[in-house]
């Protein structure tokens, strides 16, 4: 998480401020719940909501840090300061539970806010596929497969795969989500030995999650790695989208390109130069949220009830995975939005083989003239690697050929060079991906 | 995938035999999907089941392999000796159909396959975890937190821990398997250019699948990947099981053991060795199957509507990752059911550490009685760290402490260390993760 | 490991024939030390090599494997059946040591072979890098950052610039090879309580390694995980040559390919088809051979003096990296060899962009003359946007720019365009890749 | 990088300031290359040096960032912010070069400056491993394999295994250092067309660098993904002596301890606690490390002369890999050199096992005397296991048992449980790794 690759919303969850109202909110709600059970007096729980909720500002957040330089632990910090605003009823705060029951669970709450903005950058990539899906339904352009010319697609096809795939990356996400929404207030090794697991329930409850079933001073660290993979999965897909920019600006395809705005300089040392560097960097950031992905699955085998080896990763893969990855889907959404699309250059390239994308159509009319599937492939390609050498086009080398001729006659063979061909089901398609509204 | 790490049922999902018997079921099925439509003769679809529906023996898998020598293209080589069998009417096999529709619906029926066998899998290892948590129930036994004693748990808590965490594990698979389980007959560049989507839905439906809603003559990785990631996942939860019972069996704990076959040797060198070596075993596996992670998500971002360098990895990763992780769950599930508890070096181990163990509830009862929580913490902590130092037990030194007593009874304090007080909500626990009945 | 992606040299280091050969040189060498230090009786050292030194065929490994089956130990299921050839005097095999002893020191043995073999891959791709690279030094082509035309290079600058990072490789594979290059003979927990020192240094002196000096019962991890490391970032030099191929083949570049062998069909439903299949089937192999990079380096962290979860790791991705990686040195070296320069299209890319190439140039000259930086930026990139926008070459416009043509006369500026000012300096590059003579 | 795990000195070499300053020196030492080759004015260099020759300053920073905001191009606006404080002749700086030149130069520098700290930090490590090594040599401790006891080592003997490790660690590192110390100064593709060779030379040779052989437009990535990869390891290395670490101090072998500072606590609920939290956090960082390793690996395979996407992954793994690897090994420095040795404990679990860790002895000593190794291994052995299941010791339980006093009889039996027969080569293994010296 640098500046650089940061947005301030989700920058907001990882900061201390953040991280000491939620631990505030566990402790306040938790002495409700312990009030309700007649352990700690209603006072005491009326006391620290009138004295503690209230914003962590610089200065108190300082005054933790000072704490717990001395102290080395970072819970008593925050309860003694707590202590020194709520005064004698602190002594009530935290009964029965342990450190881990507030941090797990305010990590809970903040992979949840990370998780909704991570959902709302998703839907403005979608929101902006879609747009574009639409406005591009039949422009046709060249697919390629192995970098090849193989047959004609529509750029509308394109969004809408991403579109389908995006979709995907939500559903994931939301039930990674829930994975890890879930509350811990359950004391050393989960026992519940000193606390009643109506607390629990009751937090839970008032935060947005569900009871953890069986913790053990920690929430079970699969449901993170689970997490942690699904972010990983997504900022693939971020980067085969960002490939696919990639390739349809290299100048010599020059199908699309990233928006240049007036007075960007591409090259200090080359003025000419217009780069894709927005999706040049959205692949850098992919591998960067892939590389926390093992070792959030290592922090799954802690020893026994808990070890605290998965905390320093989640200090830094925490902040580190979701600012990126919330960076890279903004970037993402406003690429596609405004992603310039060169229609000529379109329509050049897709004629540019000479007709050779029309190949399979003419072998399949040549088996369905009779001609068996092996002698047609060996007549059609004949006539592709001439094209390939620069020897004419191939609806041309066709007709000049005695053995396709004696199969299909001229119009036929110019019957099956025809684009529309190709197009006919774009709409079922659009109709699975977006339904039958569009 | 080695045979060492190998059980039949699943290294066969990756045989030639199934998968040509696979690829043979899609051509047969698009077949009788293009007759009905009238693209090809019903006799020629009823004389491919007729001429095909029989096994792959060793003797057609080389006759195809032979073929692949020279064509240097698998499915060509498949289809060729396909017509061997079918004769004439085989010219309509395959019609409008490219490579990859085979290719890949196949792999998603491996993937299905692949992902039952896991998840009878993760059945047997749930009703060992069950059945060892319901006979372990109330098995008091000291929890560890940093690996040092921290307050009473029980066995039966271990395994319902785990149990919890397979479960997820159950759900995480069923949601993949999902992902991957989509069909794709779409052609060249996936826009149904030269076959109707009708084939691609009878064919999905035949196959157990659903359509993918947006191919490109490939269905698209991301999906793969989830379900890579997720065998990642589940393989960490194998390493936390296997880690606890290594633990548990260290010469120093010596709390559980690996069943030790009579005749079995532990060592050449040492005889008196009993190794913990199948959950060393299966903390390697885990690091495996973690492994094609990473792979499976670089997959994604292939180059527009596909390139074939995920084909190598899958070829690999897609039998390597689900073989090992069956292996590993079945040797997993044996380990549990046939886990030996040793009683009484369990009860040892709880009562060693001078009652240390009933630190917090001091601390609690402390407070309770009106110290401020860092006073409380102060006198236990002075008290414990003597016992640590081997100068008494904790109750005994607690009693001599004046500022201790001056809060506390005698009879208060012996009535703390109460082992029964940390296992009021083991049912409760127990509910939540079995349900009512246990 | 799977055949399609093995060659057999590789391939049979890891077969049990060699395994178990190393085994027994290991122990018959041991034998000898033992007998010069007065430990087992010269006879039966010689007994040892004259009824064990012979070819472990099927026939003996099944008995093995047999042995094993029942005693579940693979070492003593080695010594039972080599007492079958050496009767008697065989009790005197394999004192004081360990299993470990030979099981590493013979995986050492098996990694030097396998790093010879991959050293000679490396020349192979090393000498098809030179020849080429001598063979198109001055075939000039476009040089490209970003995907996008920057300035000439030449095509042998391409080969050669691969050819200083195989260099690279070959050095990292030199110091990794010597890394895990040592011999443990040092008894149960390493300290040669059962056997003398002078033992491991004989066997060491025998199979060309050093002794270990601190082993463990084991050879240390970090040796192996630094091995494994090298592996994955030669793969990832493999994946950018593979990248270029890839790129240079696409249609609408064209610049080279893939050498396409009579009879060879690129797709089974596109007889037009020529795909890089075998540079796309390398990228896909780097993802694997990268895949076993952490496992490798999480076999590091063992506990205490060895547990044995390296073990399972070790059996898949020894060979597995190294066949795969042979593999693909393999096949890398006959592409480089047998690549198709289009020499046409090159220099038909390099004319495309209406002189946009040499914008840094005329950029460098207006400074030169007196412009400041910013001013001759301005200047050049008002030009070149018209460039790409389709209005004309580069040269041209910049001749009726009247503030250009103030600094920069007719004369000057045509001569700004000139390819050979690019290849200026080839020579002294290729100099300090390939040395004075060339 | 965060705070929590960050050190000044190498947190500092990732700031602006510093980058700026590389930069600027990279730049000022051009244009005295430059000037010597006569393509600007001597005095051009001379009012660079006068003018920019000083630190970077917040103020200055802030402008340069100002710039950048607009003309969204770094170096473009560290050149203009320069050319404010040089003036005229600013605008023969980074005559012929591209911003690369800077930027990969600069990284070169920066990490040849990190692995300059990180080689001061293992020589930290290294003295405190050395030191307690010697203090310990003669401590003999119990060793374990697979967690179980095993036979006698000394805790000098562990430290010293470490002291290898991490000595390699070193060798490695400096490897490392000279695979990224290399300079570009070679232009917009590395054909140095517009900046001749002389320049990358003196430049190079001013920072401790050498001259890249073949740039293209950037230094070749897979010197980065060595670095990185090195890195990886030497954090596993860190965390196999973190975890030795824990496993000693669980509280059932509890053989050493992290050293615990009065007032500090452990856990927040249970004040008996002394947790090996130091060690744990290693652990974590490890994995985070590891974590960095695929990712720029990732990066090697750029497309044709250069693509921007290793960038945003550089510009978070460079200081968040050096920098976390900088606070583990300063933390392991820490950690080694005050770890509390409980010599009590240690002589306390060695003979807790009654003697079985002698049982390979015995089991020669048999085979010495005539019994047949399958024997032999069958009479310790079912001795060996009536002493795990408490049925006596194994001394005691041999000296009856009448088919082992058939071949040794009671003296040489009691001659056979000696400790001192465990460390006769103590001196030998501490001569190979600290030399003829201690």
């Amino acid at each position: 998480m640098i500046p650089r690759y940061s947005r301030p919303a989700m920058a907001a969850i990882w900061e201390p401020a953040n991280k000491f109202r939620i631990w505030f909110l566990i402790e306040a709600h938790a002495c409700d719940a312990l009030a309700d059970l007649g352990v700690i007096p209603k006072e005491a729980a009326a006391a620290v909501w009138e004295a503690g909720d209230k914003p962590y500002t610089a200065e108190r957040i300082a005054r933790i840090d000072a704490i717990e330089a001395e102290v080395k632990h970072d819970v008593i910090a925050f309860l003694t300061e707590l202590a020194d605003h709520v005064g004698e009823p602190a002594r009530f705060v935290h009964q029965g539970m342990t450190s881990s029951d507030v941090l797990d669970t305010c990590l809970a709450v903040q992979l949840t806010q990370a998780a909704d903005l991570l959902l709302e950058d998703l839907d403005a990539v979608l929101a902006a596929l879609k747009r574009r899906a639409l406005e591009h339904r039949m422009t046709v352009c060249m697919g390629r497969s192995h970098g090849i010319h193989a047959e004609p697609v529509t750029m509308g096809l394109k969004f809408a795969s991403f579109h389908a795939e995006f979709e995907r990356a939500r559903d994931r996400l939301l039930a990674a989500r829930a994975d890890v929404a879930t509350c811990a207030i359950s004391g050393a090794v989960g026992t519940f030995a000193n606390i009643d697991p109506a607390v629990e329930v009751h937090v839970a409850k008032q935060l947005g999650l569900t009871p953890e079933p069986v913790s053990t001073q920690i929430i079970p660290r699969d449901r993170h790695a689970q997490f942690f993979a699904v972010l990983g999965v997504i900022a693939s897909s971020v980067e085969r989208l960002a490939t696919e920019v990639r390739h349809l600006q290299r100048t010599e395809v020059r199908e699309a390109e990233e928006y240049f705005a007036p007075g960007q300089k591409g090259s200090s040392a080359m003025p000419h130069k217009r780069n894709p560097v927005l999706t040049e960097n959205l692949t850098g950031l992919a591998r960067i949220v892939r590389g926390y992905v093992v070792p959030a699955m290592e922090n799954v085998a802690l020893w026994h009830e808990r070890d605290i080896s998965h905390s320093s990763v989640e200090r830094m893969i925490g902040p580190d995975a979701t600012v990126t990855l919330d960076f890279a889907l903004a970037r993402l959404a406003g690429v596609v939005d405004k992603l310039v699309v060169h229609g000529e250059t379109i329509r050049a390239n897709l004629e540019r083989m000479g007709g050779l994308v029309f190949s399979q159509r003419v072998l399949l009319a040549l088996t369905q003239a009779g001609v068996s599937r092996e002698d047609a492939y060996r007549l059609v390609q004949r006539n592709a690697m001439k094209v390939w050498d620069g020897e004419g086009d191939l609806l041309s080398l066709l007709k000049t050929d005695a053995e396709v001729t004696a199969a299909l006659d001229d119009a036929t063979l110019t019957g099956l060079f025809d684009l529309a061909h190709h197009t006919r089901h774009v709409d079922t398609i659009f109709k699975r991906v977006f339904g039958a509204a569009v």
